[in-house]
């Protein structure tokens, strides 16, 4: 099957800032090598199915806009298919090496198990084939349990315990397909596993199922012998009104609890995090600082609307302070920048998805070129070392040694009485700013 | 040292829901006996010092309003004195069994380590003294490491390691002194624990410090044979930009991440519950949940302002559902409802001060009493039981011993297509609301 | 044509609070009379068709939950009227005078203008036989002019002046239909005027036409002789971005400045008056000090969520006290009360309608109860009075004959020293609570 | 008197962006013309007393850490004085022309109305000193009438007539000292103007009475001849639950009831419109569109905190924005930047200041180079302007003549059948940072 939905649309190349043409990369070089590594290395690009192709432009108050040829009937074999070489088209043409997708979002509609493992199947052969063409690659395979009516009252954290078990054969399938199709990733979301109300549920219960069928994922990926990282992706809330993974700090402490620490890792997406309460640069540090930094859904929210608006990233200002929390966390090593944005709903036409993604690709790029230069430059590096000298003289040491009363007895001892230093918060705004 | 400041205010007694006078209790007869307890014990009020006798009624915008004669002057020995006089007129004149202090807030004005020491010592004598008079006991104690310049950038958690040494001289003499007073817990609010910004901060090396400092802490409980429980009080920001005990489940996290969650409990503030983004009951239900469920400060936030208002709790309904949190966490053990709240700036008056705790202690005695109806009526724990009831049966049961690709085989071998059931929450929201 | 939906479900009655049928009223008594008023008059319910039969149950991450018959197949002539016959059992089940409709929540899909118009039309012949049946009423008439790709980027506001013309068209008719079945009050809500982003929008240009095609409405309603009040509903964004009619305040300056303001009044909802970062109540008591207060549609929204939840009010406290701003401004005249309001997602049976609406039905009488019970104590009202009693002595009046200077020299002159006396307010809060 | 505090710093000077020095502009080239005018007079930036002099660095939960030398002991004429002079020795070392002032920042303490007049008085003489010889020039006044606890319940709408009364002592004697110091605008903030609770406000007469109060200001301008604007800064809360000029916007409607649109403009602060829901360019397109943009307080908030955090702004992407609204109003007639932004409480070094000033300068001016650069270029004004294209063709122009059935009729006569056009908002967004 073939397709020329993006007949009109070159191959995005990269032609440098001052380029007249708009479907150009202007600061993506895949190849410039940036802190030792190639930028496409660093960066891992991966765009998604769900967004991209499978959302047809609806909210809440209003229908579809988008006019997309494989939404014109029911989600068949053939509308499916369709739906699968347009998106391979649309990975090469953006020129990224990877794509992510949730089993519903490449396959047939299915009623029922046995058709969802018949569709599921075929959709899965089919993009081995497109991957081997196209030369594109798995960045992560995920499972949906959350669209579907049977999902209304989660997953794994469902009272029916038949839910558990058909969500369980969904992620085997997801998980297994991940693997043959090479992914380096598989991904768990869980926008139902929450509560709509505390008052019908039992919160300790639901907890336990949710450790318990993560502590299943990750026996069945050794089983199976996939070394894939396995990621949860935190979500405060919506759809539920609380959901489970609210933030990086919630899900290490969710992982401890279950003794999967080592395990599991985070996949932050920077909406979530604002979501939370938190900057997204706050997310990936947390998750450097506790060992669990996995990978990045990239988007951005409203800051004066408070749901999801999984918006392209268009700031290279926040954009640089993720990627220096990223470079300082080791950088990728699975994970990968996967757009989890979608154009605005009034963005219809086939070239908007275009103009989404080369934007935050510029963006992105932009956000590697700064953060390298920052930490070249190393003048942010020593203002933070010179800050917390202290701690690695003398008395930071003897602290070390001694219970609270040794330290307490130094204070009196020697009658500390610390001044407080200026944190110069505003000379290295004006320092990050000069590289921006 | 006597102080005739509420001499115009008698002693406040039930005197049941017609009551006709304004200072009387409607709702809280101490020594009704509720599910098996009496008022008194289930509730363990506590009144603070802080926002009570020590803030002066100022804000951001402008100067304190309240007239109190221990303001009046610089505060010294006798004007300290003074304060706590007239805090143990008000703790027995409200009739209530507790009281909550920080070091600072009992002592007068300290110019280094050995005035601090002095002049705390001196407090504490006093205290002693009043306990004996009066009968009343110390809910808990804890050290104000967030007030003074020094502890801009933090306490346990500052760059500089003399401000962690003085901190923790802070806490030791704090510590002792609870224990010396009988305290019933320690809390630790870590409210200059946190950042500005990230870009002068060592995260990872803040979370150690302040971990290393909570198990100094904890050592020192047991080397002095202080049996009273530690705890950890969760906020989100404010005054940081961020703080490290965001909320219930993020100091669940650092806990097991220091092998403390055995040792250390949470005081939960419902204004601090709201800015986090959860509901009151959510971080009770959580606490409960993971086993780490202490204690209350008591208060609310505005719904529509984002910082800290610390009003007095005026809703039935919100306090009828956390205490059916706390009625299924066990009630409390050593914690109690401390009203972490102040009047507003406007309410300038002795007697405002009455009028904030009488309101607050009855509706907290209301919400106790509609969530014991509650637990009576039983239907409300019969909807939960029977939603979950799958997981009870030979399904749930067999679910728990099978692995990954076990469980996703009955999916597939049985065909399952689990319909959704109703979540009833409209039922349930109506069921409640007949007992309020 | 019959239908037997809620076959199962009786005529719901009032039985008083000690009811032991979940399917009863509590507290609506209808002919009850509170002020001098029968129930029924003064709170004038209405059920709405969109929420409750329109709704599949889905949302942004899920699919619909709900089996409804009429929404088996295609929305076709025989789907709508069942619609329409099933929603009016729904009314006179729960005995309440009122309903209200968009146009297209009430007539088959239709495809064009000559469509459109042939379907509504024969819906609103429906509708006026069901009218005729049933007794009940219609409160309001709406067209909806956001549902349809056509005005994703607005109706009135839309850049392409094709869809102003379009929803000219819609609007003309809906309004025509209403005045023809008698109904009370003309909406318009505009979900869709708004913007997405500020950098394709020319702001002046789209007011302009906003206010242009409201006047076009007055005017028309004038001409066909409709008697009924011209409503807009505030929402400050969601769908979009922005919203114009962000809130009551800013409708207010919307209308002077298009000169409507004695021509058109707010329809409140409360979940938008939270999301405008309000209280409920505040938004009442600004349309009733700007003289615009019209009608209320009421739900709850969810604090710790940030978009419209649209869930049935459950909060008697809330309640009480915009109730207290609806008396304040003089009840209502042609307005009511709309239960814009959902059952969750998870609620998917049909007798999870009757239990939203008869819970919420329930605690706006009891709120009305508590509000008439305080006004008829007075005492509110007198400290309220006490308070600005300076303004009503003689340098009230003087300040008000005085210009700048003269007011400045009075101070200057008497050497003025205000001190501050009590708001009263935790005095006044328990006096509330006594109440409810 | 003479100041040595900012001995060591140098007068600040552009030195370009590859600058080594941290205390110079890198972008703020004050004679550096942009579309056809210097940078000093597109910008016209003034620094306030307030934040910059009078704040000691405390905050709700903390003692002050700056130890400047004019807070050492009260606040007596000599303080003052020597406040005064460093605040000019700090105008002329930034080279801006404008500063900003309430009255009781730059005055000694009084009490009383004879000791206010006395101390503002020698205050104005030493000012008008101090910019004779300095040639820094007032960009506004303003009278501080939220501080005092006389205050606490509102200034212009306070209860109590006598606080009225001091009020407008106070604004007549600032509005004659700007007058006279020949101040560009005169501003009032409301921060007392609003309510804690409804329940002890008298809406209504809280509105008329500042309505009032304003209309006495803009009569006593004309009649000392002042020519300056009259500024209203909108803040939605804080301090209060909910402030009367909550938004441009609900000061639009304000302004229209009380007859006082032409009077008055509005001073929009950019952490203000984030408190109130809004970005900082939809209040300025606001304003704008309304006719009634003023003037700037240039700061910004934190988007994960919920109070006035007052900081400098340093997103030259969102200055971009709001430098093209600037523009796209006309720029600044007698309005100008002013920086009502404070340093962090931990930046407690004199040179804080001055990175906190340079910074913000220098993204001011990076954003009016963005701003003027995009209008230049030309794109972004041609896809507006194609996008309302239809609205000044054949069609936009009959819709301009007909009533409401005129242009339903065209929609029905001509089947019109309008087609969604992308908006394109990501390829704006694109164009957009290409400027950045």
């Amino acid at each position: 099957m073939t397709t020329d939905f993006f007949a009109d649309i070159p191959t995005i190349a990269y032609q440098g800032p001052d380029a007249a043409d708009e479907l150009a990369y202007r600061w993506y070089d895949k190849d410039r090598v940036v802190l030792g590594k190639r930028m496409e290395d660093h960066l891992r690009f991966a765009a998604c199915f769900w967004h991209t192709f499978g959302w047809p432009g609806s909210d809440v108050f209003g229908a579809g806009t988008f006019n997309r040829p494989w939404h014109a009937g029911v989600n068949d074999s053939a509308a499916a298919a369709m739906k699968r070489s347009v998106a391979f088209d649309f990975f090469a043409k953006l020129d990224i090496p990877y794509y992510c997708f949730h089993d519903v979002d490449v396959m047939a509609e299915a009623h029922g198990v046995a058709e969802h493992r018949r569709n599921f199947a075929e959709a899965v052969d089919h993009l081995e084939q497109l991957q081997a063409t196209s030369g594109r690659k798995l960045l992560w395979g995920t499972a949906n349990l959350f669209g579907h009516p049977r999902f209304a009252a989660g997953g794994a954290t469902n009272p029916d315990p038949e839910v558990f078990a058909f969500g369980a054969m969904q992620v085997r399938d997801a998980l297994e397909a991940t693997h043959r199709l090479g992914g380096q990733n598989y991904v768990l979301w869980g926008g139902r596993e929450g509560y709509e109300t505390l008052q019908n549920t039992d919160l300790k219960r639901e907890l336990d199922n949710l450790g318990r069928f993560l502590r299943l994922v990750v026996e069945h990926k050794h089983k199976i012998g996939f070394t894939g990282t396995i990621l949860i992706e935190p979500k405060p809330h919506e759809p539920t009104k609380h959901q489970y993974d609210f933030d990086t700090a919630t899900v290490y402490g969710f992982l401890k609890r279950y003794g999967l620490e080592k395990e599991v890792m985070v996949n932050i997406e920077a909406n979530h995090a604002t979501l939370a309460g938190h900057t997204f640069e706050h997310e990936i540090a947390t998750a450097g600082a506790l060992g669990i930094f996995g990978s990045i859904d990239a988007n951005r929210g409203d800051h004066q609307n408070g749901w999801d608006t999984d918006q392209f990233p268009n700031s290279v200002e926040e954009m640089t302070l993720a990627m220096l929390e990223i470079l300082r966390a080791g950088g990728f090593t699975s994970g990968g920048f996967n757009f989890d944005a979608k154009v605005r709903r009034q963005s219809i036409d086939a070239v908007d998805l275009f103009h989404g993604h080369i934007g935050a690709i510029d963006i992105v790029a932009r956000g590697l070129l700064c953060a390298a230069a920052l930490i070249e430059d190393g003048r942010l590096d020593t203002i933070k070392a010179e800050r917390y000298a202290g701690w690695d003289g003398p008395l930071g040491q003897q602290i070390g040694t001694l219970d609270l009363g040794g330290i307490a007895d130094l204070a009196v001892d020697h009658a500390f009485d610390p001044r407080p230093r200026s944190g110069q918060q505003e000379r290295i705004e004006n320092l990050i700013n000069r590289f921006i």
